[in-house]
């Protein structure tokens, strides 16, 4: 089942400057309040559209005191805007939550936050998270000259990440055809435009195109949720403390060529959205091409705790998964990811 | 701009059986009334909804007389239930302009207007439309095993239809960068689903891509609205009253071709959407393996009227357009198109 959600979404070169002030007005707003970190402000032009007031500690997995200072300073808005990446967003969406503002996202990021319904909180390093149509922004205002400046690093973990959430959608347990369908679509236009963006980082239209797939590959997401890929990253984020996006990065091929075996019409759509013959053969060029990580020992893994981790991973492997993983499986692909040893 | 709407879409062989009762029970419909033609009743089976009253005197168009008649069907329903083509979806669409109820469309041709808000009425042959969110379907069960025996010549000018609307968006005036993926995305999923239609008509998978196609170009051509091609397929169905579908097979690749010339990267974006070299080359291996219509005198066009159609084709082309049309070149492209000569 896909859901198509009602949201505006602008997009074009120069449209924060352009269109944003409109937007704002659409929705009937007289008293904004921003929701970016400073460098988010200073980098986004906001001529057109009168803030009243700002909030600037913008923070990760918005833990319960941001959200709640958010939420004291949006006690005279009546319009949220967020700018930013997903901690921008989070935030504004942690308040739209509880007080039912409306919310306009301008993104500066491949997050893709702003394209779900999807909240979270963090209270005492626990997070929790659920869905509310309430929390989708009305309007999304993409601008690739926002993101002219992002640093390839951040492109590239961000883009791959958002690539990464569209592969595992599509052996998810609500994998569709529609939603794998704007998946790949979204994993083209992010490959062909991170390897653009990794020659030339003001290239807009190699911008254009990692921003349109980080929509798609939202918009796809939000329909399957996710699947292997995803509880192997959680698994290993959450137990190891290892860093969100290159972990994922590294896992990624892996499952894909695990999965991939038992599910050759997911890895012929990869293949295809990579412009490749082969779904792993042409993640690793593109991997090869953006410098991306492979190994998790590189991302402070300890060697002494495979074992455990392989245990582990046997038991977060979804029911829907095309294909069991045993103990064996589990060491092997482990092992892998530790030593950065590309799958056949 | 690319607007999204709330619509759930429930995508999947045998989803008519499966989902469609839990579907309308979730629109909390009592008395549903199914708006199909007889041979579309015959066709599905709806053994799990309970209808309260049928409408088969579904025509397109939908003349004023027979929206009328469906309004009288409608009176004591809770819920329209659309099965069929265009013109049953238009006929529930018109009832949901005047009553508000809520519509659930089972398409069985790749027309798209179950993913528009788009209704049409015609009076005395004068055709009036616009747009409305009542109209929009709530829901739209796509079930390609519906589609397995539509007659391949219907099968060709429906997909062929849906091709068009997505390339002509590209120098559409709205024309925008999330459209122009969804809609390739929906190209290409049409022209390697009709090509495998064309060899089995019961190939299952491959009517699946042509319904997701034809979803996927309604919705892009939903955001841009039409350009060039449709101003002329417009103008030669108004003026000669050549069939709709046809027309439109033959004017596109002599649009593209002539519109590709001065929008590189739209002609970039078509060639790649059907896996070829070249935009207008792919097109005409796409039309020999379909065995598409390709020239106007085939459909009836007099060969007289020519430079009347010359003339007239100057006096529709968009503001828009990327390539202004003088008089030397409509007659260029009326010669060719009704001739069958394939453009360079």
């Amino acid at each position: 089942m896909h859901e198509a959600y009602a949201q505006r979404i602008v997009f074009g070169r120069g449209a924060a400057r352009t269109a944003l002030p409109a937007e704002v007005e659409r929705l009937g707003a007289g008293r904004v309040l921003l929701v970016a970190s400073e460098s988010a402000q200073a980098r986004v032009p906001l001529d057109g559209v009168t803030v009243s007031a700002v909030f600037t500690d913008v923070r990760s997995h918005v833990p319960v005191e941001v959200a709640e200072a958010a939420r004291a300073a949006a006690v005279d808005a009546d319009l949220l805007l967020a700018v930013g990446g997903g901690a921008a967003t989070g935030v504004a969406k942690a308040v739209a939550l509880s007080t039912g503002l409306p919310v306009i996202a301008v993104p500066t990021t491949y997050s893709g936050s702003e394209a779900t319904p999807v909240w979270g909180l963090t209270d005492d390093q626990q997070k929790s998270t659920g869905t509310d149509l309430r929390v989708l922004p009305r309007t999304v205002v993409y601008d690739p000259d926002l993101t002219l400046g992002l640093p390839l690093d951040l492109s590239v973990s961000s883009g791959l990440n958002a690539i990464a959430h569209a592969v595992d959608g599509l052996w998810a347990a609500r994998a569709n055809p529609v939603s794998g369908v704007l998946g790949m679509a979204g994993v083209e236009a992010l490959a062909t435009g991170l390897v653009a963006v990794g020659m030339d980082g003001a290239d807009g239209s190699a911008r254009e195109r990692c921003l349109l797939g980080a929509y798609l590959t939202a918009v796809a997401f939000r329909g399957t949720g996710g699947g292997l890929h995803h509880a192997v990253c959680h698994l290993l984020g959450g137990t190891f403390g290892l860093p969100h996006a290159a972990t994922h990065a590294v896992v990624l091929p892996h499952v894909l060529a695990y999965n991939g075996a038992a599910a050759p019409r997911a890895a012929e759509q990869v293949a295809r959205a990579l412009n490749a013959t082969d779904s792993v053969g042409g993640l690793h060029e593109l991997y090869l091409r953006l410098g991306a990580p492979t190994a998790l020992r590189d991302l402070g893994m300890p060697a002494d705790r495979l074992d455990e981790a392989a245990r582990l991973l046997t038991q977060v492997v979804p029911d829907a998964n095309p294909r069991p993983v045993g103990p064996d499986d589990a060491r092997g692909l482990v092992d892998a990811m530790w030593a950065g040893r590309w799958p056949d």
